[in-house]
């Protein structure tokens, strides 16, 4: 109730036969008492409660429920299976798909609906992201680096037990039905039938990126997971092949998912590997161009009209060649963007890691950047930027910046390096190119 | 001027001949006029004057300078390698120390000077780290991440061209003249003696942790450091062995480098490689035990006594085994941390992994943590934990928790993996054990 009240517009019926109110709306004593038509049942009720319950959600003609109980065949106790094995059937007796049981729920930003019980996932960012997860853990985790990084999202779904609507349902609506959602990002475990997510994730191929975490890579995770949600793993080696098969980008670890869903919702994909680095201090662009070969990239060669843009607006005392120490352009963060535009210009570049550690001397880029964004197009090439600041000085222009016109800030250089070299992993994928990693 | 005023407690005397008040502050008209005893000159004047005001530093009796400008050895101009070449002779006509030319200065936060033009740096939280590196750029993305991240330093230092005083003069003082300083962090580009380095790290091994980022490890980023600050980089198989001989634990990125030097700086080294998860939730846990392998660590087995206190304060449906889901006693964070400090006892466990996202049912989860720390004694054995929650919810908490006891707080599951990989991979080094990587 907390997540709803104040947050979704259209009309909300507490059901409660023990209660007058809640949270300020005046409760009905039954699902069935309610004169208003019923989208979406958020169930709370106890686990032997919820058969009646849906049976209700059925006769009232609900749409759709999310059933945040818990006590299904997660548990060790037999009778939770058998539970599960009723709610099933009530559910189709009513073509009545649910959400859960066992989950927290789900948050669409865009329609304004938290219907979970973590009201502050109200404060992520509306944007094009949607994670579809089978832990509520990773939900909070990565709702709440999301807000932290500014990650923008559209929606937010723990599946729990998936009683009837799992991935490839998720899948299905999200990449068809929502527009909304832009790219998908997806937390997995184990599945019972994960040849079903696969042949659905290969028939919406190439409508809209698809990056994935998947847990138990090593053995140890493999058993745990087997336990979480009552499901078989499987060996990660067959998952592997099988999702990169389905054109589904895999990651390693839940930054690397987020830093990969925020490029992908705003940034083009690159045409081909070759990066430019141009940094406003020597050192961050080093370390940059030390991650480059792991990333899959490589530094791009500039063509001459571009080198000669470079020579023109740096002394001699910088390195002018990839990567680009702009540091004596501090003074005119004109200067550090005219170079980000010729570069972007260059037939031989096919992206650029651009970044500014905070110094005195450029106090005014973040703002200057921000205020050339009001008037530029979108950049055609992808541009991963780490801005890095003390708290209060560049935040708000970063924050502004920060998904626009086709560039996007992470937090450190070898972060926006990584990001980039999963944009072109995933464009290789989406043409079915062989390679490695 | 603006970085000392207001943060440095002793006399601060500003020299200008053409100025009268500089930051409220009387101006002296010379260096040699001044009448007080002058421990240290910060020098920005132009490069062609510098020879000239260093031998006034030396008559004056000047202990130590830091030489801001640029325009030396590293410009394309050979007139600035002869201009560094004639300061060098005036350093040691009068056995004078130069931080620098070409170097953004230094900060001690324990001592609470600020010989930098970056006056933020004193928001750096005071602690046990200091970093010394080649590169102005990568002591401001550092020291901002400092900040963000809640990274106790002691100093940050760029050493610039390296006049007279290198890495084997910073390292000296830091392990052995500076009390402060506990652990000590390099970023290294490249060096025109490597072989003093590592001789100087030698003689000093064991006596405080010593952790390196070494630019240049693809063929990229080592063109580009031989650029940088005027010397060569040198083949990075070679570096890579050499650290490790000198003890100096390398990592890869400078979130490593961070997150690294602060568990170091919090926390005791394991005694093995065993390591206990244990989660507010079962999603986090997993992704936690699936990079344990690749950071050279193992799940551990509990023994019969801990495993009996898990299973009394968790009911039979959550996972128990290594990862623990520690869900169920999410209402009672007292349950949690006794299930910590079971897991602390027990003898085949060598650290513990203490996850835990926010969520309405575990509000109180850091208050209650910060409340048992006020009693507690230091962990024998080092805790990385990763607190997870929207802005504003444990803020205060976490922040008063993170590096006391034992206990370090960092940003996600895998980094807190990592950070324990690194400690271990330390211990092993100190102790010149053969392993892999």
């Amino acid at each position: 109730m907390k997540s709803l009240v104040g947050n979704y517009r259209g009309a909300i019926y507490p059901v409660n036969p023990n209660s007058k109110q809640a949270w300020g709306i005046d409760c009905w004593s039954s699902l069935t008492s309610i004169t208003g038509v019923v989208d979406l049942a958020v169930i709370v009720v106890p686990a032997s409660l919820v058969p009646e319950t849906l049976h209700e959600c059925g006769k009232k003609g609900v749409k759709g429920v999310v059933l945040i109980t818990a006590g299904f065949r997660e548990i060790e106790d037999e009778l939770g299976g058998l539970l599960e094995d009723e709610i099933k059937k009530i559910a189709q007796l009513y073509d009545l798909p649910i959400i859960g049981p066992n989950t927290f729920g789900f948050v669409n930003r865009t329609a304004g609906v938290n219907a979970s019980f973590t009201s502050e996932f109200s404060l992520i960012r509306k944007g094009g992201v949607s994670l579809i997860s089978q832990s509520g853990g990773i939900c909070h985790l990565c709702g709440f680096l999301a807000i932290e990084q500014g990650l923008g999202m559209s929606a937010l779904m723990s599946l729990g037990n998936r009683c009837n609507f799992d991935f490839p349902e998720a899948l299905t609506y999200f990449i068809d039905h929502d527009d909304a959602t832009k790219v998908v990002a997806l937390y997995i475990e184990g599945l019972d039938m994960p040849r079903h997510l696969i042949e659905t994730a290969q028939s919406l191929r190439g409508k809209k990126p698809i990056v994935a975490l998947k847990a138990g890579r090593s053995e140890k995770g493999d058993s745990a997971s087997r336990f979480h949600t009552g499901s078989m793993a499987g060996n990660h080696q067959i998952w592997k092949g099988a999702l990169k098969q389905a054109g589904i980008l895999a990651v390693d670890t839940a930054e690397e998912l987020i830093d990969t869903a925020k490029a992908l919702d705003s940034c083009p994909l690159p045409a081909g590997p070759r990066i430019a680095i141009l940094s406003g201090q020597a050192g961050p662009g080093m370390i940059a161009a030390d991650t480059i070969d792991r990333a899959g990239l490589q530094l791009s060669n500039f063509t001459t009209e571009t080198q000669e843009v470079i020579n023109r607006l740096l002394p001699p005392i910088a390195i002018r060649t990839n990567p680009v120490d702009m540091g004596p352009a501090w003074y005119s963060p004109k200067d550090m963007l005219h170079i980000l535009s010729a570069t972007l210009d260059d037939d031989g570049t096919d992206g650029v890691i651009f970044l500014a550690m905070y110094a005195s001397a450029n106090l005014k880029l973040a703002e200057e950047l921000l205020r050339e964004f009001e008037e530029s197009d979108t950049f055609p090439k992808p541009v991963m930027a780490c801005f890095t600041a003390p708290p209060g000085v560049w935040d708000h222009a970063i924050q502004e910046i920060d998904g626009q016109k086709g560039m996007v800030v992470l937090p450190t250089p070898e972060r926006a390096v990584k990001a980039m070299g999963n944009l072109w992993r995933m464009k290789t994928l989406l043409e079915g190119r062989v390679q490695s990693g």
